[in-house]
Order: structure tokens, then sequence, then C-alpha cells
């Protein structure tokens, strides 16, 4: 036992994809690559990585590191001595493919015109991230995962990656995720796009777009962020002085909005904001429980929760919802903990409390810090009573 | 008693109010009107009138009649039976100044001009509509209400009406309002103002207006309707075709978001609802409660809505909640009646329960009949055993 952790290696790199890699949908991307960041060290086994997705808006840079000492999104939870342990695990994080962080996206140069992809990047679906990401992956050399993870956008694509790649992951953790999106996010996120899409589709200048682009995330955060928490932070606060009309700025939860929409214009590409957006609203886990349609997808007509479930070979699953989540209403992860250990799988579920809603996972971390060390420490432990059960029991079928 | 009650007399009429009118703020409007319709007959004794007063986006046709029978926005709650019964009250139901359906608003010529006032339209607060409508029902040649009842905007209106006009209505009904519009009501109000009026300063053409126009609008639904109806009606119910991108219809919920905004759009002027949309948030009850600024105004600083209540001269009060309301949540209404309350007031306050939340006034209008009815009726009995007390109580106070 060292008195000082040793410092978790930590790197980042753009891993290519095979070429072309072909999108589920029937696109197909020439010379992609994703952006990933890795903390901690592979054990000789190769049996300590843990695969982390993020959500709709996050980086690969999930941690501050010294190649990188910039915050990442979830520094609470990786490095020595944190939930997601450096000095056990080894943490896979992943840009997004589609995103515009180093990883292929619409923002990235089409191969032939030498122009950004912009509306023409082929369709993307929740289903092709996780793929990207199980790329990424078996090029680093590991054969299988520890544990996948996930938060929002990420919740979802841990499913993704347990029905495409089964028996490839130990555990899974969805973090305010969904098995599908309900009809108010549907509603809420396809305003998004209507805005940011209308304006690029019309050829907009820029400055609208990001305009545009500001409306909408604005649009996203009020989805976001718990009520509660608005009131208990900006109540009614008045900004000094008054800006006047179309300026936005009477109360301070204005000027609030308008600093994180700002900020976050500057970063995100608004076609892949559209791109990733849509996958999400399209991602329907219940898809993988029934048969493909003539045209090879399953995106329409009847879904089976159960019967994908069922094809999930998993020694554990966690699944952690907020109840102030108003974009995941937390019965939503209830119903993927029942829909997984119906299935025979040995799946947890918390129920947390968070002003930040369903940004708790970011703004809250420390709530998860327990949760998840529990979780991790738990699926290294052999013959766990439950864990070598099969996935499939008769009496759940 | 007659086997079928006499049909109720309507009237639709505009009044015209003093010259000028002056606003709270400064403003001051010349040869301003309001549009107004009543339903039933004012009573010889002229005690039997109840004011109306409209959400954010209604006009004064409330109820339809002979004289126009396409739908009013009221129509289960006021008829010759109904909890608003025109066969013992006469219901005088206002659209709002500011607004755009007869009343003087942003729309309407400015008389020196002869051009609509647009963005120079004064500046607007709900004590400016509750005034208005107060001078329409003294026009009436009604000095005593029976009741005023107020819904949404209309249940912060009754507020102002109550403060302005102490001993002028002897019962109070505001249901789905608030004191205040919190921070989360005023952050969604407050984006769409800016998509609204950034569109309308720039000097953007109507085809470009009406589109943020409907951005706002696709932004209000979602912040009224209830998040389990929007699943239960719709689900992830997908549209065909797909109309490709930008288009924002790949769910039945984006069309029915869709078909409602235009709807509105083609009826709603833009400045008014920019307009009545700020004087919401501007509301706050508990600026009565304090003494005027040195610029004769109390919208800074400390409020007070217990002193505030306990300046109104009341009969009774009653105030309705719907659980489901994530626009108006339901601890608004709870403080509100305990506000009331504890100034000595006779408040009722009714929770409900309603998967149409915020719009549960409008939607599910049976739910609130036999409350409304039951409070009305209460109203008419002399000696009621709390009726007779004075407001201020010295155990509260």
């Amino acid at each position: 036992m060292s008195a000082t952790p040793p410092e978790a290696p930590s790197t980042a790199r753009r891993i290519a994809l095979p070429s072309p890699f072909r999108l589920t949908t029937g696109g197909a991307l020439y010379g992609a690559a994703v952006a990933v960041e890795t903390y901690g060290t592979l054990a000789p086994a190769r049996d300590n990585a843990i695969l982390l997705f993020t959500g709709l808006s996050a980086s690969a840079h999930a941690a501050a590191h010294p190649g990188d000492p910039s915050p990442g999104w979830w520094d609470a939870m990786i490095g020595p001595g944190c939930a997601l342990d450096t000095d056990r695990y080894y943490v896979v994080s992943v840009n997004s493919l589609g995103s515009c962080f180093g990883s292929t996206g619409p923002a990235s140069l089409h191969p032939q015109t030498g122009q950004p992809y912009a509306g023409d990047f082929p369709e993307l679906r929740v289903e092709d991230i996780a793929r990207a990401s199980q790329a990424a992956v078996e090029a680093l050399g590991i054969e299988t995962l520890y544990a996948v993870i996930g938060c929002s956008l990420g919740g979802m694509t841990v499913l993704a990656h347990a029905a495409l790649f089964p028996g490839r992951a130990r555990g899974l953790v969805s973090i305010s995720g969904a098995m599908a999106a309900n009809a108010a996010a549907i509603a809420t996120r396809s305003l998004q796009r209507e805005i940011v899409g209308s304006l690029l589709q019309s050829g907009a200048a820029p400055a609208q777009v990001q305009q545009a682009m500001r409306w909408a995330r604005k649009i996203g955060i009020l989805s976001y962020v718990g009520t509660e928490l608005l009131e208990q932070r900006f109540g009614r606060d008045q900004a000094e002085p008054y800006a006047g009309r179309g300026s936005g700025t009477d109360f301070e939860v204005e000027s609030w909005l308008e600093h994180l929409a700002q900020k976050f214009v500057r970063t995100f590409d608004p076609w892949a904001y559209w791109t990733i957006s849509r996958a999400m609203d399209l991602f329907d886990f219940g898809t993988f429980g029934v048969a493909a349609g003539p045209d090879g997808l399953r995106h329409r007509g009847a879904t089976d929760t159960g019967a994908a479930a069922r094809t999930l070979q998993l020694q554990q699953a966690l699944v952690v919802g907020v109840r102030e989540d108003l974009l995941f209403p937390v019965g939503q992860q209830r119903a993927l903990a029942q829909t997984l250990g119906a299935a025979g799988i040995d799946c947890g579920y918390v129920e947390l409390s968070s002003p930040y809603g369903h940004d708790a996972f970011l703004a809250d971390a420390a709530l998860f810090t327990p949760i998840l060390s529990d979780f991790l420490g738990g699926l290294a432990r052999p013959n766990l009573p439950r864990a070598l059960q099969p996935n499939v029991r008769s009496d759940y079928a």
C-alpha cells in the first residue's frame, strides 16, 4: 500500500473505425474514427475495462489528466479511489460517433468532397454509436468489458451495446436513461431539431444558425434542470438594468440560460446536435425483441422489450433514476429495471432525489459514487448467488 | 319552474375606456377599449355579476351564443344550469387589455400615427388588465361584483383586481394561478419572448415572425400539457411518411404540436403575445404589501404577500390547483390559499388531478363544475359563520 496512489495514466487518441463503417439504416462512412480517452491501466488479463457512453453533448474528456488538465464532465467519478477507480479499472471514454469532439460526424470533412458532411451525414442511430465504440474497444485489444456505463443518451447506448454484443460486457449501468424516449421528450427534442434544422436547411447565415442553436439549447436546459432548483437559485431575481425588448434579460434566470447557451453554441456543431438528438428519439430497445421488417429495420410497429431483454447476456445490471428528472421520468428507469429483472438478469434499481433533475449525474455526481462503487465492486466477486444463472429463466419467460 | 330554461341573453360589445387610460408604469392609451361578452341578465339589484379573467391567449368569447355560435373557451362552464349559471348570474368576460381580440393592444392602430402600436405599445402590467376590466364593469353599471374568477393569467389578474379594488367583489376564484410566476415559468416564457421578440425587433419578414411564433407556442404548449397525457395519446407513434430533415415530422406528437401552433399563429398578434407574456412574469402580488419606491413602482426588492392579502376585502375566496400542472405547480396555489387564509379570508382550497396539467381548466372543465357551483352558491348565503368577520384578524396579523 503506497502513501500516495500512483498517478493514473491517461491518454487521448483517435481510433480509426473499419472502413467502410456501415451504419444501421444503410449509410456508410469511409475513413471514420472516434475520439477516445482512457484512464487507468489495462490489466494484463485485459479484464478490467469499463466502457463509458456519454450524454448527447459530451466529449470523450470525462476526466482531467496531465495531457488535458481542463475539467472533464465526470471528474468526480473517475480517478484513484473514485467510483470508477483508476487504480482498479481501465476506463474507456468515447466521443459518440456523429458528435464533434474528434469523432467523425456532420462537421467532419467528407473524404470525397473535402467539405463538411453537414446535412449529408448519413442517418445515425444509437446502435451506430454503440458499434463504433465497441470497435474502438476492440482496437484497444479488449475482448470482454468489465462493465458498460452510460448516462442519459449513454443510458440508452448501453442497452444498444448489450443487445448488439451479448456476452461482451459483464455489467451494465444505465443512469437516467430509458428503453425509449417518451412523447414529451420526443416533442421537446424534436422542437429543438425543428428550430435548428429549419435554419440549417434554409442555408441561413451562421449568426442565425447560432441563434437557433442558443434557443434549442435553452429548451434543452429547461428540460434537464429541476423546477425547484431554478426557484431556489434564481426565484424572481431581476437583472439590472433591463436591456429592452427582445433582449431577454428581465430576470437573472434568463441571463443564466443565455450564458449556458452561448457556451454550448461555441463548441457544438449544429448538424451534430440535430443528428444525435434524432438518434436519441428513434432509439427503441424493444425493436431488439422483434424480427426486422422487409427493409431490414425494426423501427416501426410492434416492439417487445421483454424479448429484447432476454437476448442480453449480463452478469449484473444496475439502473439508476432521479425522481426530479423531467426528461427521463423515473418511471422509465423503473420499467427498465423491471424488464431486465423479469428477463432473469440480476438487476439493481436505485432511485435518487436531486434538485438537478436529469443533470444530477453531472451536477450532483457525489450522490452516484457509493452506488457505482458498490456495483462495480460486486461485479468482481465470483460466484454470486444469481450471477451464474442463465439470463433466460423459464419462470420469467 | 319552466320546463326549458329561458335562453340566456348574450352580447358582445366594445366598451370604451376613460381616455387617456393611464397605465401602471407610466404609459397612457388614448381612445382605448376592451372587448366584452356578457352572458345572462344583470339583476335589478345589479348584484349578480361575475367578472371573468382569461388566460394569456383567450378572447372574450368564453361561451357560444346566438350572436356568435362558434365554440367559446369555457362553454362547459357557462350557461343555464352550468357552474356559471346564466339563469342566476350575469357573466362578464373581458378580452385582456393588450390582447388582440377587440381590446386595445399592440395590433391596434395608434391614434396619432394610424399605424399599429407594435413595439411602441406602452409597458403593460397585469394590474392594467384588471383596471381596464373593472372600468368595463363600471361602464356596465355594476358597482359590486358577485365574484371575480380567473384561470392561469386570470388567476393572477383576480389578485390584482382584489388588491386594486378592495370591497368591489364578494368572492374570488383563482384557478391554476399564482401570486407570482416561479423561475422555471419565467424562463419558459422569457425564452418564448426572446424568440418572438428578436425577430420582431429585427424587422424580420412576416413568415419568419410566424415561424418564431409557432416555435414559441410549441414551447408554451409543452409547458401546459401533462407529460403523461402526451404519452397516453401519442407515445412513440410515428408519422408516415417521414418528410425529411428540418421538417420536424418524425412522430405524431410533432404533427399535433404543429397543428396547434399553426392554429394559434393564425389568430394571435406577436406583439400582443410578447406584451401579455411579459406582464405575466412581472406580476408579483407581494408588491401590494409594500410601499412604492421612489419611481412610484413596487417591482423590485422586498415584497410581502401576507401584507398584500390583508388589504383585500373579500367575503370568500377559492383557490384551485392541478397536481399535474408543470407551469403553475400546485404548491403555488397552496401557498396562495394559505396566504389568504392567514390574512383572515375565508378561503377554500381544492387540489385536482388531471392529465391535462395546466390546461385542465380548458380541457377537463367538468372537473371544475361542482367546485365552482358550490363556491358560487355558498357566496349567496347570508351570514355565513366566517363571512362577516373582518378581513384582518389580530390572531393572523
